[in-house]
């Protein structure tokens, strides 16, 4: 299959473009109303309910500092509003936190899309010294002593002998994280037909979208990805050159096998964990779906606002040999700048899901939720 | 060998005891003034002063919270005044901190005997997730980013070509450590010739040491311990059935194999890692050097003060099956109590090392030396 050029294979509305040639097949519409899910881990409601729970849960990480929700915050669109993650304390991340809203439809998970699926990237943070920094086991036995997580695991895992279990944890939270979706934004009511949804200006950034400036060769299909890797060009963000980043940087260089991580200088992506030399410096398709909720944007944070995204791609992306050739000057105007940002803001669900925080079940004999 | 009856194989100064038969053989003495040192970790100063550092920083934990010093704290005759050690935050340990201070001459480390030297013994609590919780990995990329260390490093190991790392790291600890002796308490003034060195109670107390009290018969050699291990029956301290000691417990035991933690329900020691039914219950025989600066006593620290741990011996230890036969009571008069611990008091030295808390050098390009 051409890079960066994605046959939808989703049954979706199908927009036929006057300048596109056959292999350019935008397919933008409407989501599924419920994401898909493993055979092995079907939702019930129990399981999501136990799964908010472990979400907000800090006792996931090592010292009780760090739950998924520290960086997949709901009340910062289910990402973080700053250029990197958050990280365990002592240390700074190198990446910018994706969000978790809408993720139950993609394919591939992080950056660099090393899991496939919502549960294996749950597995990740929690285990990472820089990111929640837990041994498994010792999760297990902190939770096995919380009365209230002994009897939803047993009811969301019926049957099984010793359901406290790492796999039953990221089950779990995977089914919560299936729950936050959304599917109403103006662009969604607008393909369903009420054509008042969107203003003239967003319906003009539509057709820029899929036409002109091209953004549909990769943020294809109903969540706005491709689910696949380009490389842009993305310019370094000076943060990335912090000594507690390079630390980090270096240390998941070092795990993937890289002896003087030193000498690699920047994020190199997909890179990482193919080593193909056309992978350096490319990164999984984010969604663009509440995207206008996520600032900042791209792996690294760099740009502070979709307008400086927009320009980014009117120049062609940046600058490295092996870029992705679709990328190309778009001789935007102005107008057609603004008219993309505001399509790009028109794919805002009105109805974001709110969560709030939920109390937390004891310690056995304990009357607060920590223990220390 | 006899079970907690030792020959002793160093030079010193032997008691001969008028109720003793041949087999019981007290060498209690002073100490060598400096303690051995393995051929391939001879110290030197800068390693000494390197090692030095490394105990005191705080960025050997995951958090950036715990030192070495956390829980053998220099100002606590080199371990902690509370019942169980500090643990990292969000965990509680199920074990007492042993001193530092002489463990440079002991030959078996931690409570259960499982580490031989310094070296190994410093490399456990660094990646123990309840201890210190640090990746080994991401320690060497954080030290490597601390240009006082890299420098300290190449001097300490000359001629390595990547000398920060995690062997280097616990080598330089243990040289340090390895300063952390003493060998002037009245005890061993007497023993030199200084007849006035100990008072009259305490000369007492030492005859009852090595005679009718029986205390040599494990607390042997220079150190003070035979470096064995012994059922003594010591009780259970009721912190030890706190939710979050358990669970580090049961952490333990599930890393040694045990499949139903749970079921064990107090702490049995050597038997943990040797799974021999005799040991059950089995710790290693601490040294008395310098115990009346370390309290809470035995590896729980359910005893408060010298004088509870003599009315425990004088009660013939404790009422568990197996026992160590050695124990007995020991029928021992108010004033012979009192001469005990006049004489265990006799072991602290006068000049107990002194270390200030030196001033930790910083990241690259940070002005703090946190990170977070």
């Amino acid at each position: 299959m051409k890079k960066g050029i994605l046959f939808a294979s989703l049954v979706g509305i199908l927009f036929t473009l006057g300048s596109a040639d056959s292999a350019k097949r935008p397919n933008i519409s409407p989501l599924p109303d419920k994401p898909p899910e493993p055979k092995d881990n079907p939702s019930t409601p129990v399981k999501v309910e136990l799964g908010k729970l472990l979400y907000f849960d800090p006792r996931l990480s090592g010292d009780g500092s760090t739950s998924c929700a520290t960086c997949h915050d709901p009340n910062q669109g289910w990402a973080k509003k700053r250029f990197m993650s958050p990280a365990y304390p002592e240390n700074k991340h190198f990446r910018h936190s994706p969000t978790v809203l809408n993720a139950a439809y993609n394919t591939l998970m992080f950056w660099d899309g090393r899991a496939k699926s919502l549960e294996e990237q749950a597995k990740g943070p929690i285990k990472s010294p820089f990111e929640m920094n837990l041994n498994y086991d010792l999760l297990e036995e902190r939770l096995k002593k919380i009365p209230k997580y002994r009897e939803l695991f047993s009811r969301a895992f019926p049957g099984e002998k010793n359901p406290v279990n790492i796999e039953n944890v990221v089950k779990a939270i995977a089914a919560f994280e299936r729950t936050i979706v959304c599917n109403d934004s103006p662009f969604d009511l607008y393909m369903k037909g009420d054509k008042k949804a969107m203003d003239e200006v967003q319906v003009k950034g539509m057709e820029l979208f899929v036409g002109k400036a091209g953004c549909v060769q990769c943020h294809n299909g109903p969540n706005f990805t491709d689910n696949k890797f380009h490389v842009t060009g993305v310019p370094k963000n000076r943060v990335e050159d912090e000594t507690l980043v390079r630390v980090t940087r270096n240390f998941v260089l070092r795990e993937h096998g890289f002896k003087d991580p030193d000498k690699i200088d920047r994020d190199l992506g997909r890179y990482f964990i193919t080593k193909d030399e056309r992978d350096k410096g490319s990164f999984k398709t984010p969604t663009l779906r509440n995207v206008s909720l996520t600032p900042p944007y791209m792996h690294n944070g760099v740009f502070k606002s979709l307008r400086e995204v927009v320009e980014f791609y009117n120049q062609g992306g940046g600058n490295v040999p092996n870029k992705d050739p679709l990328l190309k000057p778009l001789n935007l105007s102005e107008e057609e700048k603004e008219a993309l940002v505001a399509f790009l803001e028109a794919l805002t669900c009105n109805t974001v899901p709110q969560v709030e925080e939920p109390e937390l079940p004891n310690y056995e004999g304990e009357t607060a939720k920590g223990g220390g």
